[in-house]
């Protein structure tokens, strides 16, 4: 549980962190950023977690996702974790869709990469616990989003925990790993080739068989160039409507996929967690 | 004066682009980056510029600046240029203070440097013909700020064209190379041993000489790694008390040299330019 300080910098009042600790779980170091605001001594405040996307560290929002003010504003911590394990000993594939920098935030079943690739858990279960004991987090009170692969990751986490996250968001998620390219890829080596054991990897098929949120916020970018070939936006709007899930799905004209994107519409999230998680 | 598109990427409802040129003023292909918010059909918009730090190109400030939205919300444009000439036909140094990453807003007079880096020219002249007859840019509205070797060449470049810009700011400023390693090193090697000539790249000697400017922003922080050896903001400080002139010199507690600085306070600096810009 003890973790190391990479860098601690003063910003918009609080203070935004990176640390590496060693994970049990993955079997290496892993890195991942907080931004703590500005706070009374001995409070605690809610947590909101952010899931990259492929290729992505913890840097890439860390740097350019613009949360820190309104994160600031609202009082919410703010948690970037890694993407995946890292390491020389950590195998690997020569896409940038899979292995390193490509968790795809599941467990893996398939070798070479169950020993390491075991993202699901670390988020779901070791990284809480040591946001919990290292940081002023309020636990009850947590939140997710992510965006492309982290969006992903972010659905399919809240679906398989019902109650643990008061509120959840996405920036133009992979909304069914079993509809897409890069889905398929991913799963089929990590899960391997039995599609029934993928489904509670993918956000539409869990709802499809049964999970729910009391509420969804997406931003997706119609000029994305991934929209039409692995996000498929319609089809998580289609499994909503169907099920009468509240979802807010919003296609934003002219945006892509890049954090030109994800910051415009990232001080928007916070606040709609805000409100949710502070209600 | 023709100019190619590298990107453009919508953001803020405005447009984020990087663009590259053949400049005439070094010889080599330039890049810089123009955030335009979104206006009203044949409208014009003031300006505000930003000169980067050692070591930066446009990239750093276009993705970590966090000027999109205030600039977005104050319908202005934000320039980025690069902080010296590149490409392999460039002269160099080995030190990251001085060379490529490192035209310290002069222009040189000394060998190797004299054909390439002459940045000075490049800001003062090049640039803004470009700007003015690319982007739907209201020069009679043009502001100047920047960052570290950036501050000083905003500081500079502002005292030494008196009327051009309606608002100056600067980030951690370098105040007075005539008084610090980086400006000696820097100095010394563009334009040579005669320190008498160092005086017009030097903001505090410009004041000292007779140059005013009728306001000023700055913010250092004040665990700055730089402060004590090269930056020296009182010296800035001093000679703007002894002359009379306004300036709003901001030491901000605990923030260092870095992007979590700068982002920290650009939405107070755009708007205070904005203030200016469009009385």
């Amino acid at each position: 549980m003890t973790i190391e300080t990479v860098s601690t910098c003063k910003s918009h009042g609080g203070t935004q962190g990176v640390y590496t600790h060693a994970s049990a779980v993955t079997g290496t170091p892993m890195t991942f950023s907080v931004f703590v605001p500005d706070h009374a001594p001995g409070a605690k405040l809610p947590v909101l977690w952010y899931l990259s996307g492929l290729t992505c560290t913890h840097a890439n929002v860390t740097e350019k996702g613009e949360f820190r003010a309104a994160c600031a504003e609202h009082g919410i911590i703010f948690v970037a974790p890694d993407t995946s394990p890292r390491g020389d000993d950590v195998p690997d594939d020569e896409g940038y869709d899979f292995g390193k920098g490509a968790g795809f935030y599941v467990d893996a079943t398939q070798e070479p990469w169950a020993a390491n690739f075991r993202m699901r858990s670390y988020i779901e279960q070791e990284l809480p616990e040591i946001l919990a004991a290292n940081f002023p987090a309020d636990m009850e009170r947590q939140g997710i989003t992510g965006h492309s692969m982290g969006g992903h990751g972010a659905l399919t986490i809240s679906l398989r925990n019902p109650g643990r996250f008061r509120s959840t968001s996405a920036f133009s998620p992979i909304v069914s790993p079993l509809n897409c390219p890069w889905g398929e890829k991913a799963l089929t080596g990590y899960i391997g080739a039995d599609r029934a054991k993928w489904r509670e990897y993918d956000a539409v098929a869990l709802i499809e068989d049964g999970a729910r949120l009391p509420d969804l916020l997406v931003d997706q970018g119609t000029t994305d160039n991934f929209l039409e070939g692995q996000l498929k936006t319609h089809l998580l709007d289609h499994v909503c409507r169907n099920v009468d899930m509240r979802a807010a799905i919003r296609m934003q004209e002219g945006y892509d996929h890049s954090y030109y994107f994800i910051s415009t519409f990232m001080a928007e999230h916070v606040a709609w967690h805000a409100e949710r998680l502070k209600a």
